[in-house]
């Protein structure tokens, strides 16, 4: 099978389905305030074992703004919103870039613009809500 | 050690903590609408095996509602709280059990019941927010 | 929808229910013996990589601890439970943010608080099921 | 912030990283071969209880599928990939989407669209491992 | 590298190590007692909701019965043991074996199999104990 | 019930089941190819906070190998493939022990044994196969 048939294959995913469309892109943005949090009062932990709590609580937020935004992103976005927005994809693949960064650092501006990109998404699915 | 003595041990627990003070009560509604509109949706579904996966997937957001209410209830409020909310203890016991309950019933008014008491934690949670 | 209305709902949870009634609090000892245990061997450890690990793995067992008891107070007890035993909403929300503390600290003593805790629990629901 | 500001930042996520580069795959073609056999020997199921086994036991495999695809897209794939295979994006999304349209159906035929999609994938894979 | 240079490997695991060494067939029983509690009442289940709910949740604590087992014998166990007990592999995988048949089945026979089963590994590892 | 009754009991597992059958070495060696790449990597590592991050990314990818070989050790794996390799339960056990091994270590030599010893359980498998 080649990629072309594949990209033409007529989807079985655009009818109604279970579970039931409740989505928001809310459930990203409260863990990514986790990440942005854990990144502020980062430099203020006096013992080394907070630190290490600090990454990887952070490591494990992080994972579920990803959570999140792959589920929005597969689940709830379908073709028409894509042809609305054509920087879809683009905008969910740097944000769940972005949140496996933050995983790799400790500086609050990566937190930041993680929440941006969060931003940018709920825009586009308010966007979509209207449409 | 008796429970006298428990209840009387001075917390460990009232400072500040790791993780980073993010809570909302919109994570657990969140999963309470989608257990709502599964139960809505329900007698509509005509495949049995559509059916089979409704029940199980409203199990599992039940379950997180229970987790998201469970984690606010330890984590968040503090004994200060409780004191201006006395009936806060019993508001959460009984929240997570009406979650409970939404996972052996179809009825959307369980579902909406389930709703209307994450809506009554959240009051209090803005109440402790603005204190 | 107010506080008052949803405290006197006519509870649908006081049925017996499926799964099936089987809880013992020992699942929550085990859990916090393992959080004694690595406190006691916290500071014998020669690597730090050993010391990481241990932290993180007692950050996992508090994490199991806070599960098996909000499982036990929710899908265990009931409201006559609650009339016999009024200290209990006090009783399993400071055992399980005893369990929260345990995972800020390597102190062997708040690792012993939380297995008192649960002894009192464990006295609690033994009386339950001699009633 | 706007969304022309966001996807011209510039990236941090271009870099060497940790974990260690190890994708393959492999992992999701496993699971989707799980589906499509579920699917062949459903009909075939005598016990009611089996049906049910089986669609909830394709629910969690048809997710394992989309976990990994979502982690291979979004940690594996690089800027300079996308330059070389512009459909990129789109291959996953409805290959993530094929995997939810099999949590939905026990055609065969949909199990075995989910595999060629993940084959497509692989040879994009292929290709930018020999690049 | 061949098997039998494998099985000469001087093992690095027969060393004290962290985790704590807090170990206890308790954890696999409970779970046990919940599998064979479901199949008791699986024929008095009056809604068809509550018979699926019932085959997926004894699907999920036979799986823990699984977990529980496995981690036993691969963590607690040591050489030593194995020499005075050479029947501990078999019983293991026996045991195991018997978690998986019973979510296949809802004959409490099986679920009490599952019990004795997991009660000859108790014994066993009672005399590792008093060792 | 005797040990000896136990393990004359007529094995109800014996027979075609439910899931289908899917089972491939591929998954643990996969992960235990990124504890192998995390152990080459962690010498070079500059940051503290990359090197905590490693440790306990190992310790997950290390865990992951344990499940998969369970897994295939229970699940799979059938009396006559015993009576075939009576080595196959001190594989497993050695291999799954030599998981929790490369946990406590950073050392790729302990890495690369496990992957020999899962090529070792990958000969075996293939064999059962062609049987």
């Amino acid at each position: 099978m080649k990629l072309t048939d594949i990209l033409s294959i007529k989807p079985v995913y655009a009818h109604c389905d279970l579970p039931c469309g409740v989505y928001d892109p809310v459930q990203a943005r409260v863990e990514a305030q986790s990440v942005l949090e854990i990144m502020k009062k980062y430099p203020n932990l006096d013992h080394e074992e907070d630190r290490w709590r600090a990454i990887f609580i952070k490591e494990q937020r992080a994972d579920l703004v990803k959570q999140h935004l792959w589920v929005l992103w597969t689940d709830y976005f379908k073709p028409e919103h894509l042809e609305a927005h054509p920087d879809l994809h683009d905008l969910f693949w740097k944000a769940t870039k972005q949140a496996g960064a933050c995983k790799k650092t400790v500086d609050p501006a990566e937190g930041q613009k993680l929440l941006d990109m969060i931003d940018a998404i709920d825009e586009v699915f308010k966007a979509t809500k209207q449409a």
